[in-house]
């Protein structure tokens, strides 16, 4: 137990189990819920001054007031100002920049962009991923083929995941390293140009637009495309369906299919980025 | 193209998947299906004799009409009788003693019971049972710690399908036998005396009362149990209800979340008697 | 520990592994191995009557005398016999019918046909074959395309270490059961008629002719055989090399690549006989 | 086929095989190799001017000659020299500054520097260290517990093979990173502070001082470390010596156990570079 106090202001289930795991060791302070949402021994009444303000994934509504899923009332940044001591820290789970005038004393940081959470993150969203492979195909995956586009954290996860499924997995590559990645995982790889049409599932990882109207239509339209990438995502979504090809985009896996995982994440890479800046402000 | 003729009269969708893919080697027709639902290029008219009847998983419904889930009417063994060729032969996907009174000429297969289709049907199950683990637990498959009860197809397929999810993955064994397939498959034995009381998630394979109330009085109460063994189970659900453990009697997972490719191996598996049939009587 | 009294005579390292295996739980000694050899804490001097005489793999040479390769001197049988108890029990590691003769008053029991020791020596086995492909071959496993003959205990065993290497595994399967358990460990099936003729290596685990001249003469005379059959092994040695194509016959792979495993395994199904003997016998 | 004419002087059979792979495409002459050794069809009299001189792994001897372990005779640079276009690049298995005096006007590049050589590698280098485990190891790698120190390449695809055996893996880490790769591979991540003591293998990855002496003294005398870095290495073999552990330092392993893939991959390699230069060139 070190002395740091921490405001967990807003968020979904995520930041609960956040707030668990971190109560371990921070003394903690929930705000923004509705009061039967959040399990005993966890504190909903502010007081005294806080280390750090834990925001969530977004940190504001569109309105500007924090991003409240669970709580029937509002809660406007004005609120929170207050309550924080003079170098307090916020950390917001995705930069936006109307933090910084809202809270213009203090250091703003986005933790959704740490490496480790970035390389964390991508289990629970194979996971999901695969989950809704499993909940939309009406063959089993052992014995289909897969396409997995890019080979980086979650095209990996997504591959070893695959792997035990008895699935045959190509990956599409762009240049030699990735075809070197992907024997080093022992799967096959394949470019734009030697790529089958016939696949059972494709999952884009990569946040480009690999999946023009030409490449689309050059597959089969029983296949499914599950998009994994963020904005803006890296499938033709119109053109696709003008086709007739299913596409699913899926974004916030995490937080959706393994909501403890996810926060129990978020507390670590929090209690990181404390013991990071405790060390350089010694 | 063989000259047999098999009629496929009720059942779910499998039944349709799988009269698609004999329609390749044989003349088939539906019956007891409404017109809708039944693709083009299946006959649903149905004349002159058939060489063989395929029922349904079960065949029949409690009050001896067959099961037609996918009808608005209601078929009768009588109505079929008379399209049925001298030495026909009743496939049906489970024994049901009335068969052999309402067809007393005809024999019965039960081809639930052979062994390929029961090899088969394990890997749908399998990738069923873990659908319902990513469906319903908050943490990631990744990291959990999992029990599997029984090392035969399905407790096999299932662990084939863990391993790639980087479950710590213990299994139940009842003798050495068990063990060595264990370890075979590159996986921790433990006994009942020895496994831990902490999983994330048991899949019980096994048809016997494996996990009686004093031993799931042992086991965490957070532990969800996924039971996949035919009735009566392996769980002591009244049990489990009372020490609130979380129960999930999950049968027939084939046809529900594969049903192509559980209609496929149905199909493969009527080719096969068909054809071990035609042998003996040539 | 017990009160029983176990005479391990001769045989390789195995036996000694065997034997500190054993010396937790019993009375050991050994017999017909140098002194030098022998590790400190295990007993070289028979003294008393024995419960149990341990003979190896295989028992007898063919003199008759007992196999001890790791002894200058020579054991027969004859010299056991009065150390033993009336009600002793023989435990050969392979049946010699010349045993009843020369213990005609002893039950003899064959301990490497027990189920749970091939089973276990599965793994031995298969790991084994690996470490000789590996030193064979001058290309890596990953990107080969192996072909597995029999879904057995040896043939799984291997395919599940093969998955490791990104190896393109087929299994050769002589029914629908045995495409279904391909399927089950998420490997391709093929037929005798269906297999390639470019595999990288083919390990044969059938003590079944399955490598005729007709089926080898199809097949590249760059592919490397590696046979694991007990005799007569699955392959026709002679025709291969007639035709070009390098073959190894690799038997007893379990005591020459991990002989403190494989004696340890030993040792587990020697207890077991014990158990299950001492339950009888109360 | 372009019209780009290649001399490959000196080196072991890597380069034949990558000889054998480029003359598909360049115009290809052998220099340095003893007639005997060269198969049919592959150019060893030199004659007009190549465009690409391409040195072996390391380029050169001590003495300054080229590296010919395959030729009785002596190859210095000087004979080299007259052969080469005026605008020839040098490719060179690893910089040597005596390659710039030598070859003052050309181009020198060292392609084992090259990002997808060093991927492609790790494949055959782990595949290489496993074939030595299995060597050396009395047991099986099943039920083995094995730490791999480092989770890049050759880390990443070690643990791939490593998982198929059954193995127990422990990956040493040194940052949140380090963990995040591991928790994808599905593999348990320790630090140095968290490691066992009872490893039966510790693979070394990492080119520092990893296993200090203390660090060693807390390991079991029984444990073997297979060292994959290159130098200086990551053990204090010294003290594992004084300290009575083995160890197995092992470079080079892709040209020794697999020098087809090997070479094919250095082909690979060339190819790339000789397509980038000619882009940039045109």
């Amino acid at each position: 137990m070190t002395d740091k106090r921490i405001l967990i202001a807003g968020g979904d289930m995520r930041q609960i189990y956040c707030a668990e795991r971190l109560s371990a060791k921070y003394d903690i302070t929930l705000a923004g819920w509705d009061k039967e949402l959040v399990p005993d021994g966890l504190g909903i009444v502010p007081y005294g001054e806080y280390d750090c303000l834990l925001l969530p994934v977004p940190p504001l509504a569109e309105n500007g007031s924090i991003s409240t899923p669970c709580f029937s009332g509002t809660l406007v940044p004005d609120e929170l100002k207050g309550l924080l001591a003079p170098e307090a820290v916020i950390l917001a789970g995705k930069y936006d920049k109307r933090l910084s005038s809202y809270f213009p004393d203090n250091a703003v940081v986005d933790y959704m962009e740490r490496e480790e959470l970035s390389l964390n993150n991508a289990v629970p969203t194979a996971e999901g991923a695969v989950q809704i492979a499993l909940e939309e195909l009406p063959v089993t995956l052992s014995g289909s083929k897969v396409l997995i586009a890019g080979m980086g954290r979650i095209g990996t996860a997504l591959a070893e995941i695959l792997k035990g499924f008895g699935t045959e997995i190509h990956t599409a590559v762009r240049n030699p390293n990735g075809a070197a990645k992907a024997r080093i995982h022992g799967i096959k790889a394949v470019t734009a140009n030697t790529m089958d049409s016939d696949y059972t599932v494709v999952f884009n990882t990569v946040p480009d637009m690999i999946f023009t109207r030409e490449r689309l239509s050059r597959m089969s339209t029983a296949t499914l495309f599950i998009d994994l990438a963020s904005k803006p995502g890296g499938i033709d979504f119109n053109s696709a369906a003008e086709l007739g090809i299913k596409t699913i985009w899926a974004l916030g896996l995490p937080g959706r299919t393994a909501p403890v995982t996810a926060g129990e994440m978020i507390a670590e890479t929090v209690e990181l980025i404390i013991a990071e800046r405790s060390i350089e402000h010694d």
